[in-house]
């Protein structure tokens, strides 16, 4: 039998990566990226339609494009024969909604809905849906709905209900019009397969669904709105696959857009922030994987179902039996430090940078790894997005305190990746404070492999070993490996990681000199993160709602 | 008799400014402006000696240089001979303070201490003797010392006895061989006229002098250290002018240095914070004059001698009979928006500005002028240079708060500007509720011409009238005055103020509705203010610490 491959592809929140690797090994082939073409849509639409404040939209057309661009180039370079092809799968952010007609098309590519916000894809972190999150959670926890636990105790505005229910609230027309809201995950499997097949994970995470439990009942979302009542088993689909992570195969027009044959298996779509566990090969309980990018998810396996405050929630989704697979996160991380490059460093760092020939970042890395830990005075809350975790809480924003005349870009650089270093330990010691212990820690994603600094900092401020993952490419590569299992190459995800995962590329240990100095600035985090994120000072709520 | 002519020089921080006037209208003729060559040295001395952290020292042969430049020049423009002049006045940025020999050459002109960062001239913003006002403040409240009354209970690392406290621990040889510590503005007066004169605004507030009661005694000085028990008569003089503006006339050196005429006549040397005051014709008590410059003096004349906490302090210079002169002050101002613009305002901005055609200063105004107020979300504690009133506090940090992905450099450049203005109503309101009552504000400075957002934000912030000065160059205006009652034009200040000072220039009313929502972020702006100022939580003070 000849050689079998598989195509993993990443939709992240500004592009599209494919990889194409071996299927008996996971050695990485070809690969291809594209930048979606409209990006993502803070302040207007291309037609110059204005968007309210906290928008981020997108345009589904730029995931078809991105599919029909990536996957024939990634093929190309892998010099591997469409035949040879044995599945693709696709991992995606999310939430990010897209109201959909009945057959697939998104409301957006109609005429009648080019011009109207709410008809485009919402993006993660679209954040418009504020008063929606708190008055569902606010209404969830007065009927004492048992879901809330699963969650943390609070809904996100990032989740399917609060972006569907202001829609329902602003453009009422396009809820009504609406057959599905269909996340885009599940969208580009739908568009490649034909068939509408939802994933569980989705579904688990952000749509108040669980294997055992299903959908919150009808009671409940017609408290929210009457005429939600009705809104699962009709825009919201009741039809989850279990138990196989096969959503289809390949057809007529998933084979025109992506250039692969027909018939080809696809698998169910993985949330973007879990599909790099089977590409780092952490198949048990205990073992948090930290994903690096746009933000930062925190994904770890339990023995246990237990309530963690503060955490996004936890579900079974089949490819893992026996384990419940706990979501955490920080809602900014690569994201912020490329708003405070593009936003706030100066014209002639920008031009040393140019004239040694090396990026921004890598030069900002360069002057700020000279830095020693407490050096430039400064501490921040990075809570450029909100906070995800532990606090859930949209209207947080963030703070750096310290500065003086002499602060200088790169501290502020540093400090910003000290404080993702701080949030990541905030969430780690409260897994462990609730029953969800945590053996190791296991970091991937770009950031991890291009920046040795920060990984030292991780180090140091957890006073753990950090374990960067083997592939660079973790998310894409654990789309791969689902596919793999969804083309028959093996029976199960665990046994396809352990064949197809990489090792760990390298394991940073703490320094005692600085882990010191950081237990001590951590000590000043905390203060701040409950006096800002508790309740001591409600002040970012109340300017948050001023800016609004 | 022909008409008469008076010269101001100002002294500030990055550059000193002549202002050649005629004496019977204050008609301003020429004006010629130098940047020091040395400017701030922060990092290092220009032989490579690295400085501690926290310093701020310059040379004072940049002094001479620019009395050699900005005089002649002024003439020049002025068109005026310099037989016609009248007199010559100067005012300095204080305290700054030079280690001097008995016949004035500053130690660092001495070959054997080029390379000794304390024997160059410690700036007004020299930090780095913290330690020393904090256990001078502490000692002096342990023996009950009554002048701590008069400078609101702290005593502040900028002032005359924590930098010479500073310059015996750190180098006790500079220190035996001074003869005299000298403000920089006396230094002046003294090159010019040859004669060592000290001016009782100097004395007064920067080094803990009052015409009462004099210096403290022997006793407290021993109390810092043995070695400086007879500090007062040897390094620091007793001999303060009183009752009389004139300090001497113009020497064979003076007339070297300026091309003047031996025998004109040199006014005592000014606070740069005061000097502006005769400039506005504020000669009476409860009208409150802002300076804004890379500091924001706030000094107001009253009746009473009263104890207000949180000021820097209060003096009678004789100029004005029988009214106290009260100086608070933001420690940073020009100087946090410089920083800020040369620090973290991105390329894309500069290169805008420059295709405008305008100053990057100008082009952030012009965007920021169009946001609403609380419509960034930011509030600022702009304490980048600590705190001087009214929380007196040189180890407070800057603070910026409700930071988001979309937060825009205009955004913060608005913010720190209300910061500003937040932290002048601060002052106001502990002035007033202190037994100063302040019945009107007028404000000067460059900034107060070219800003009038700013202004219009202060009008809104206070809830006052906001009066800007007609002289755009108000301190060396103000020094001219001086100059002119010390050439004999006038036989009182308060005359020459009538007669020279300009007519307010403009009056900015609060805008309504923007009161009420600054009403708001005035209360969270206290929350913060007392939270991190008073004691709620150290952080800053801490982490300042630590950065040492």
């Amino acid at each position: 039998m000849s050689e079998k491959y598989a195509i993993g592809v990443d939709f992240g929140t500004l592009s599209a990566r494919a990889l194409v690797v071996r299927a008996s090994d996971g050695a990485e082939l070809g690969e291809a990226v594209f930048e979606y073409t409209h990006s993502v849509m803070e302040r207007e639409l291309p037609c110059g339609i204005k968007l309210c404040h906290n928008s981020a939209l997108q345009d589904p057309a730029d995931y078809l494009e991105a599919l029909g661009k990536v996957i024939p180039e990634a093929m190309k370079t892998a010099g591997v024969d469409k035949e040879d092809i044995c599945g693709i799968g696709v991992d995606f952010t999310n939430c990010t909604l897209i109201p959909v007609y009945s057959d697939g098309t998104p409301l957006c590519f109609d005429e009648k809905y080019r011009e109207e916000p709410h008809a485009y894809a919402k993006l993660w972190k679209h954040h418009a849906a504020l008063d929606e999150a708190e008055e569902l959670t606010r209404i969830a926890a007065e009927r004492g709905e048992d879901f809330l636990s699963r969650y943390g105790g609070r809904i996100s505005c990032e989740w399917v209900f609060p972006k569907v229910w202001e829609i329902l609230k602003r453009a009422p027309e396009v809820y009504r019009d609406t057959d599905r809201f269909v996340e885009a995950g599940d969208w580009v499997t739908w568009m490649l397969t034909g068939k509408e097949v939802h994933a569980p994970s989705y579904a688990g995470y952000k749509a108040l669904w669980s294997a055992d439990e299903g959908y919150p009942d009808t009671e409940f979302f017609a408290s929210l709105d009457e005429r939600m009542r009705d809104i699962v088993g009709t825009k919201i689909s009741k039809d989850i696959l279990l138990d196989n992570v096969k959503a289809g195969v390949i057809g007529e027009r998933g084979a025109w857009l992506t250039s692969l044959c027909e018939g080809t298996p696809v698998a169910v779509a993985m949330p973007d922030g879990h599909s790099p566990l089977p590409a780092m090969n952490i198949t048990e309980a205990g073992e948090l994987a930290i994903i690096l990018g746009t933000s930062a998810p925190h994904i770890v396996h339990s023995e246990r179902a237990v309530s963690v405050p503060g955490v996004c929630g936890y579900a079974k989704y089949g490819a893992l039996p026996g384990v419940y697979t706990y979501e955490a996160g920080q809602a900014c991380l690569g994201d912020g430090y490329d708003r405070f490059v593009r936003n706030f460093v100066p014209e002639s760092y920008s031009e040393q940078a140019r004239a040694e020939g090396i990026n921004i970042h890598k030069f900002l890395r360069e002057k700020a790894k000279k830095l020693r830990p407490g050096e430039s005075g400064l501490i921040c809350l990075d809570w450029f997005n909100g906070n995800r975790s532990v606090l859930v809480d949209d209207r947080l924003t963030g703070m750096i305190l310290g500065l003086s005349l002499s602060t200088r870009p790169e501290e502020i650089y540093r400090a910003l990746i000290e404080a993702s270093a701080f949030g990541s330990r905030m969430i780690i010691e409260n897994f462990e404070e609730h029953g969800v212990p945590i053996k190791s820690v296991c970091v991937a994603g770009g950031i991890a492999r291009k920046d040795e600094m920060m990984m030292q900092i991780y180090a140091d401020v957890m006073g753990r070993e950090i374990k960067v993952a083997g592939s660079t490419q973790a998310a894409a590569l654990g789309s791969a490996i689902y596919a793999a299992v969804a083309g028959g190459a093996y029976d199960s995800v665990v046994k396809a990681s352990e064949k197809m995962s990489k090792p760990v590329h390298k394991v940073y240990y703490p320094n005692e000199d600085n882990r010191i100095v950081y237990e001590g600035l951590f000590e000043e985090y905390k203060r701040l993160h409950d006096y800002f994120g508790r309740g001591g000072n409600d002040v970012m709520r109340r300017m948050a709602d001023m800016r609004r």
